[in-house]
């Protein structure tokens, strides 16, 4: 169904505008960090899965619809290698207009961005992102590493398709995660103005925390009104502590609740 | 703060209504089950609290006015037993204008149903139950048990306060819980006609599998736009498998989302 195009109503448009990067990006020039999204879609009990390698249809179409209007409004789409790996994503924007999608060019398609420190992504030109880049509807990934060399023929690939391997330094700290926030800085060396960070539970949970929430611009939930049942993959950020008592891990600032189809969508950050 | 009184716009009353026992519950005898409602408010990452035992202020003061309107419109509300070890909750109504809260006698004040198969629950007079019904403020609880002969000194601080124990029989497996149909038809064999089910979240995750879904009459959940961080107090009923894959736990039908204030009021039912 990857050629299949979306339409997403303006109407629909409007709750969402104050959450995402201006129209006109020229403003977001010479920021340090992107403007970052970071928007996914979750059942009852806050997951986005029934189980890891799972595409699970959770939200309905035009909750679809909303994630390819919002891929369009962003420079860069981010995810995880476990979902690169999981799902072969096509990682392209399917809303009528777009290059690719009734138009010449590839405005309005962003790039994917796939975060894979140790690049154990093994993929191959058939991969739908490849395909989809090789017909126009698309653009070729970028993928963030920390090995100084990565491997040949994944380079030939990348390359050939019009993507690469970005290496940052590694973490000093071996067991500690990347850093988002020399992650954003990257992106934005790459003149990528604003991402949309989309999962998976991993990416995500490793965000919503403190040290991050300034950097976070903007945050968009779809709820559908379903409970999975335990033992899914499950957003839930770190255990916070005060004083060894347990407090609240992440809440929303700004909040707006809109009901959308069967499901609700949450905007809110994290701005004082 | 258990005197102080509450109030509950009418204007956020409508969007109940339809979720709700009739005003007039005589339409309702006679049926085998009382009309069940299953209520409970969660955070994004579906937790009741940081921990068990924890009170976790999670929504905001519209969602407790609220909490107590429902309580106002059904016969009995419903706890488990870890919940009244934990919390040692006052079960009673605060809406303005119920008795004990602005008229007098008993009117809208529920009938507290605590459900405690082994009698584990050591309460005294000195329990804010107790306390509230020694002032007219709330009715004495009924405890669920499997107990043929309950402890007699907690059955007369319970006969003394108006309340008493009902001995359910245990079910044939032994290490099955207590069956939910069991537990209805004896609240409508007492002439309890309409039941809030509050918590906590094993009560719940037990209730919310396929064969309680035709008892159940309404679902109202309400969400907090915070994660309360992984390690909490999780709803999320068992798992639920189709030729061996996993499949979605339950889905709510006839579903409405409510922006309440911060937060956001889902209401649904399993009805085909």
């Amino acid at each position: 169904m990857a050629s299949e195009t979306l339409n997403f109503p303006s109407i629909s448009r409007t709750f969402l505008e104050r959450r995402l990067p201006p129209e006109d990006q020229t403003g977001l020039d010479g920021s340090p960090y992107p403007f970052t999204t970071v928007t996914f879609a979750t059942s009852l009990d806050s997951q986005l899965a029934l189980s890891p390698g799972t595409q699970t249809v959770l939200s309905g179409p035009q909750s679809k619809a909303m994630t390819h209007y919002l891929r369009s409004r962003h420079d860069a789409i981010l995810i995880g290698v476990g979902t690169s790996i999981a799902d072969n994503p096509g990682l392209n924007c399917r809303i009528q207009g777009v290059g690719g999608y009734g138009s010449e060019g590839l405005d309005g398609q962003p790039r994917p961005i796939i975060l894979d420190p140790q690049a154990r992504w093994d993929f191959s030109e058939n991969h739908k992102i490849f395909q989809l880049a090789r017909k126009g509807k698309g653009r070729a990934p970028y993928i963030i590493t920390v090995l100084a060399n990565p491997p040949t023929e994944k380079s030939i690939i990348l390359e050939k398709a019009g993507g690469k391997f970005i290496t940052l330094a590694s973490p000093e700290n071996k067991s500690s995660k990347l850093v988002w926030t020399d992650i954003l800085k990257a992106l934005s060396s790459e003149g990528l103005r604003s991402v949309m960070i989309e999962g998976g539970a991993s990416v995500i949970n490793s965000l919503l925390v403190p040290e991050y929430f300034s950097v976070i611009n903007s945050v968009i939930v779809t709820i559908a009104p379903t409970w999975l049942g335990e033992g899914g993959v499950v957003v839930s950020p770190p255990r916070r502590t005060e004083g060894g008592r347990a407090i609240s891990a992440a809440r929303l600032r700004h909040v707006q609740w809109h009901p959308f189809g069967e499901d609700v969508v949450l905007c809110g950050d994290f701005k004082e």
